[in-house]
């Protein structure tokens, strides 16, 4: 009897954001392919008895290619398995799936697909910036980095001036770059902007600035997230004054966000805790 | 002493859905404010011993304002309760959170979101349609129907003919509407597009169609979504020939979507099942 495989996303990285679905499907596995990403928390979720292996990429080096994770899903649901291919925030959004799920259809093997909460959300909950907002924002936009240049930069300057929120996916640490590619796409300079790491996670750090000062941002731990649009002013009128120099202030502390009362507005950026 | 707020949001409709995090602040709720769309079998989640309320709005007929929940959230906090504001999808992605956290920052209370599963990835999980892939489109957007009239429909129309998926949130029946502002995006009459109704639920059906043949798309039950953009073809060449008179068969089946066998490749729309 054939296996099968299922698309798992894991969320954004606080173990706890894993969906019920995910924790039982994941609790009977026999084999289990997963990003770099995904937290040790949830690998410990996975039956002992079951097959792990680190298909994930950082920084560029590909440890595992496509065409191999293809046919390892396939490989192991041939001889019978129940196949997790476990990706950090949703399969649906810059997670490849639509590749896997066209070498699943060819070779006729089973499948299913389990979302999850998508980066983007992650760290909008972090930050507390609501993506969309009936005086602000009707839209939203998830885009990556580097599509801005090549041959689709003409859709993205399009996109990021639409005057939709925007959620760059892998920004990296070309501050200077995306800087001049929003200045490109007619982004005001006082556009609100937030550089969000390893948001949901224990480490998670948050650093506010405008598009005219995102240059001078600090580099922060890998994964990042970048989002700009007047929904990051939030109800923080003075917020453009709140690219100052970095400190240890401007970063979040690592425990849950709460606020006991309202966030002062002041110059510097203050901890989200 | 006072209490706190939780933003929480309770995922697409598959009672599965939700994050661990969420069931878990559920279970300690001592009030719990709730929209329309979130499944009876989370609300049974919720300990006996809880307040509930509906405060959801349902076609267009608003049951308690914006105003009036915002003040319920503070006065339910101040009196020292754990309240739970439960909302479908994600909170931060039209679910009017900003307005909510405007008012907790403003009243003093401590709150804490909590991220769900948004509509928008248990649509694309139902209709296995990958939001983004690399060979057909880099980018995505978030976006609702009644945005495209009025003071924001050039933005609207900047945003659908930018190249990137669309996903429209609330698309309402008026599919003679919505076809025509695609078009004036310059969309051509073959890109194909799916209406997914009640995603993730027992109920979910899909009736997929293009731009051109999107004004003779059934009315499905609501909540729908619909995604437009090249992402929609898949692997399936000849979808343009799927819009076909509504029968039974174009249908998702009531059970979770699993191939046992590549989806055939044919001129009506075959239930996923």
């Amino acid at each position: 009897m054939k296996g099968k495989v299922y698309l798992v996303g894991a969320g954004p990285g606080d173990p706890e954001l894993l969906t019920l679905k995910a924790l039982r499907v994941l609790r009977t596995a026999d084999a289990v392919l997963y990003d770099d990403l995904v937290a040790p928390e949830i690998l410990r979720l996975i039956p002992l008895t079951a097959q792990l292996q680190n298909v994930g990429k950082r920084c560029g080096i590909k440890r595992t290619k496509q065409e191999e994770i293809n046919f390892l899903m396939i490989a192991l649901a041939d001889t019978g398995l129940q196949v997790i291919r476990l990706k950090s925030g949703d399969p649906m959004i810059f997670g490849r799936a639509g590749e896997e799920i066209e070498a699943l259809r060819k070779a006729g093997v089973a499948y299913e697909i389990v979302p999850g909460v998508t980066s983007a959300l992650g760290a909008a909950a972090t930050a507390e910036i609501a993506l969309t907002h009936r005086r602000m924002s009707s839209a939203v936009v998830f885009i990556t980095a580097h599509q801005a240049s090549g041959s689709a930069a003409a859709d993205w300057a399009k996109l990021a001036g639409s005057g939709a929120t925007l959620v760059i996916y892998m920004p990296g640490h070309d501050h200077v770059g995306i800087a001049a590619n929003l200045k490109n796409a007619a982004l005001a300079p006082d556009t609100p902007c937030a550089i969000i790491s390893q948001a949901t996670t224990k480490h998670q750090k948050l650093f506010r600035t405008t598009v005219g000062r995102l240059a001078e941002a600090p580099q922060l731990p890998s994964p990042t997230l970048l989002i700009v649009g007047d929904v990051v002013r939030g109800s923080d009128a003075l917020i453009s004054e709140l690219a100052s120099p970095l400190s240890d202030d401007l970063y979040l502390s690592s425990t849950p966000a709460t606020h006991l009362n309202p966030p002062a507005v002041s110059a510097v950026q203050e901890p989200v805790a």
